[in-house]
């Protein structure tokens, strides 16, 4: 009998408790494991020991950590180092083997994957019979070899259902407005790109759609801009965080008009920047909404779809591990048919770590102020499908792992 | 027979749309009415004879309005001068003759109501038979004579809510951090003060709440988030976006001033001050959030309570002017029983207009950084009951008077 540990780690997601869930329950189902554990705080937290025992968690507090929003066993940015011979190699081997791991379970993105890799590889280098399995999450969608990633949808799904209602409520003064809504993606355009759905016909708000992949230019965007305010009163412009010229970022030209009383730069996001050059260059009514880490977090716009795949993921990797496999990352892909389906599979992690899956050419207009329908077809059965959160006192009742530990102090 | 007019003004709500629901359907049932119009875009498009009739609206169209958030017939921020020697007066009243209008019912805020009882006024001194009814909305609940608005339990709903979900996506890493969250209200507390409503328990976050009603010090400000930041590791903070000191608002230091058509200042950004003055002064990784326009127009967590009241002061609206009451507006008062209710009744709309209720101070805590109990029960009650948002290919299906028009243009 031995044991699987499970860790989750970067930037959370609304489903990231979702993998968890699916890890959990399939290890619990699996005859041959024994403990389930949790690392807090993933490998930062389990190189200080701190592991919570998921063996036994209520079936209630499961359901609850489900639809939980955020890593319920914490999370880390931690990155090991490129030196095998680094000492902190055989520490986190020894307590692997002190806790009678045969499964490693990692639930994250780019920099996690480079966890899973360099962890594999150092395992295989010592003949460990430890079983290392990435499983993809990140709203930013950007892991090669997968379909698409646990994560996306449900972001993806707030941010078209948030665009739609901002475009309501930009919408109501019979006068020109101009509102920039800043989206998540410093180098993927992929969730920007989602916004894309919130037009319920064409023509329809958000008239311009601007994304990392390409260079932006301020002049042409003033250019669209002017032409769109032609057509209709109020258009809204939605832009990733990340978008730059051949001078860089926007967002960090904020920092050189701004200064507060200490001197230092003010980091505002290129909506702000966006903002600005609207209503100076312009002379236009001009807002900017940030949806900022709301987009990653809330649970009110939870998609099915993604809900189900990311427990499927989580429990397709203890599967795999018990399977024999290793130095892998669950992935999926789509059916070939018409309707919607995917399926599981494993990948080597050493492919899919530090590298980024952009949002793909083909899919920008020659314009590249919009997207066109083949993203739509490619995003819109991710988003299918509602989950209900539970209430208490008209509010979501969620898990929090954190308050239990932080009672017991 | 006779015909009534609905407008709406001011800043949108979620449930503003509940209201015109209300009283389209209480006037198409009432036998003494013959047709209902709506003025496109407040009374600014009533000028233009801007108007659609109602009458014949589809049942469904009107039950995807309900649920629809921002003004579906468009609003305005439109001022009638304090001259009532004035040409647009006569003018009106005039138009209003012409279209055979009984009453006129006015949904929106202080500034609204300030129409309505100049409009009321006016048609006093000339002898008119019609009459004037305010229906009250706004989420900022600074309505004087009545319990609370339509509008502000949604917002409050909303905010608590994605407060507690941003306190998962803020808890997840294990340094220390600060986030700030700035919420609506410029110079009353009422959202910002619902976020209180987020805690699951006594010492959750978050843990500090700053408040318009009261003078903010930023030193004190400072030594509230660095003895905070020794009981926990991650605080959140909720300010209203109103907040000031002695010098002034705190957003007007970070260099960004607009003023509407009514001389407000329209500010942004006291939460990326204080954010900055975290991170320079205690050298504390800080993040700030601004909800923005999402807490006054997301349908995503309406407020059955609300919702449905919003509807009744709508209906009661059109109830009171057939029964022959003008220059007033709808209020809701609650019930002196344990369990929650309310009825309407109506109070005079000159008392109302140009006056702010403003958070009472007894609910703020001595150390000025909190609610205090007596709020969330104040508060609680109204956030109750969820409502079910219709979804078409997984996103929100609105109603969209705008849509329609342009198409026809």
């Amino acid at each position: 009998m031995k044991n699987v540990i499970v860790g989750q780690s970067g930037g959370p997601t609304a489903v990231i408790n979702s993998s968890l869930y699916g890890v959990v329950t399939a290890a619990r189902a699996c005859p041959d494991i024994d403990r389930v554990y949790g690392m807090r705080n993933g490998v930062e937290g389990f190189l200080k020991d701190h592991l919570v025992d998921l063996t036994s968690v209520s079936e209630e507090e499961l359901e609850k950590l489900r639809i939980t929003p955020g890593a319920y066993l914490g999370s880390c940015r931690y990155k090991l180092p490129q030196d095998e011979t680094d000492p902190v190699y055989p520490r986190i081997f020894e307590q692997l083997e002190s806790h009678d791991v045969a499964a490693f379970l990692y639930v994250g993105g780019n920099d996690s994957m480079d966890t899973v890799s360099k962890l594999s590889a150092y395992g295989e280098k010592i003949g460990s019979p430890i079983r290392f399995i990435g499983i993809p999450k990140t709203i930013d969608n950007d892991l090669v070899l997968t379909d698409h990633t646990p994560g996306f949808a449900s972001a993806a799904k707030f941010v078209a259902s948030t665009v739609r209602e901002i475009n309501r409520d930009a919408s109501v003064y019979d006068r020109k407005t101009v509102t920039i809504i800043e989206i998540m993606g410093r180098n993927a355009g992929w969730l920007t790109a989602t916004s894309a759905l919130a037009r319920r016909q064409k023509l329809d708000n958000p008239v311009l759609i601007y994304l990392p992949e390409v260079c932006f230019d301020s002049e042409r965007f003033l250019s669209h801009v002017e032409e769109a305010l032609t057509r209709r009163n109020n258009v809204t412009v939605c832009v990733s965080e990340g978008i730059h010229d051949e001078k860089g970022f926007l967002c960090e030209r904020t920092g050189e008009m701004q200064v507060d009383n200490f001197g230092h730069k003010l980091m505002n996001g290129c909506g702000k920047y966006l903002e600005n050059l609207v209503r100076n260059r312009l002379g236009i009514k001009a807002r900017s909404v940030e949806l900022n880490v709301t987009q990653r977090c809330s649970s009110a716009y939870l998609s099915a779809t993604d809900w189900k795949e990311a427990a499927m993921a989580g429990s397709y990797g203890v599967k795999a591990a018990m399977a024999g496999e290793s130095c892998c990352m669950v992935a999926f892909e789509r059916e070939p048919e018409a309707d919607y389906a995917i399926h599981c599979h494993t990948v080597p992690v050493s492919l899919v770590c530090n590298k980024e899956k952009t949002f793909p050419l083909e899919w920008i207009t020659p314009e590249e102020n919009d997207v066109t329908d083949d993203f739509a077809r490619y995003a819109l059965p991710l988003i299918q499908g509602e989950v209900s959160i539970p209430r208490k006192d008209g509010l979501p009742d969620f898990a929090c792992l954190d308050d239990v530990t932080q009672r017991n102090n």
